[in-house]
């Protein structure tokens, strides 16, 4: 226990982060305390700064700070390719394996009888109409081996069907029941190289 | 990798936190981009907030918001007792198990003939001062159960001889190299309550 109030709302709103309890977010704060110019005035700088910029790319659903995310406004990654993610973690898991140069779709959930999501909610019809408009060649579905991830993505095969997009799916190496965002960049690569037509 | 510069560092400075890496990093900075309004933005500015008014106490060295910490400015607090610690961890430690009711003195570090660390950096002479000015009746040495740790609890039990205060170090439950700092509340209460006279 800090014992004053100002670093006690501290620890409490640090300890919320994931991989964080209670007890690293004290140890965190101490260390930002004894760090403050060094460590915890830029932090607090960075963090207020991506608070007031960061917005969700209209076109892919990506974060960035800027209109456009950086892949969307980069005329390279245009490559008539676009692979389609769960949540934006998987989108920088696949980044970070450096696999893919084409562009993506976050969908920002799965469909879910049970939380009443819908195609809607996914973007899945926003999807549709990029495959026209950017006149897209392939649809890579790179979602979760899991139930909801199969159901979402044999919907969305059903639903780019009549646009005459070639669809795909991550193969090898996706093990059942997977989640992407675990996987080595090795994994990822292998799977995303091995893809097969859906 | 989220290939957007503003992002990237921040996730860069999170990740220099204890107990976060840059695979955690990354996890609880996205995070604080989905709940951009609700804790991305609280956290940023109770970080800047504490970062601007965070000062070490100038009488215990404990480090709070305010010219006294919240300890030396409740006259509740000023019992005769002081208790001697190393860091600011392990005042939080014993104020977490709430077994003590008097003052601290934080030295800040521990005499070390290697890293060039004397009595006077770790406030020693201040210690002795309080002993006098604030009329203590005792002073409880709660230092790591480490070489380095008794060998600044004997020099201080020397240094404090003269002015005539009970010594006293936490007994009971302290493990051998134990550290104070990840003990539980139940042990730390049972090292105080069976102190001994040094
Ligand atoms: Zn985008
Ligand atoms: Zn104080």
């Amino acid at each position: 226990m800090a014992d004053d109030a100002g670093i006690e709302g501290l620890i409490e709103l640090m300890a919320r982060l994931p991989g964080l309890g209670p007890r690293s977010a004290r140890r965190a704060v101490l260390m930002l305390l004894k760090k403050r110019g060094q460590l915890m005035a830029p932090l607090a700088q960075a963090m207020a700064q991506v608070a007031l910029t960061a917005k969700d790319c209209h076109i892919c659903g990506n974060i960035g700070t800027a209109d456009l995310c950086p892949i969307c406004a980069d005329p390279a990654r245009a490559n008539g390719e676009v692979c389609v993610v769960e949540d934006v973690a998987d989108l920088w898991a696949l980044e970070r394996a450096g696999v893919f140069r084409g562009r993506y779709h976050v969908l920002g959930g799965l469909l879910s009888a049970l939380d009443a999501v819908g195609p809607e909610e996914l973007g899945i019809p926003r999807l549709a109409r990029r495959v026209t408009d950017e006149g897209l060649r392939e649809v890579i579905l790179a979602l979760n081996a899991t139930v909801d991830g199969q159901t979402t993505a044999h919907y969305i095969a059903d639903a780019l069907a009549p646009t005459g997009v070639q669809l795909s799916s991550l193969a090898q190496g996706v093990p059942v029941g997977g989640e992407l965002d675990y996987l080595d960049d090795g994994t990822l690569g292998a799977a995303l190289r091995a893809r097969r037509r859906v």
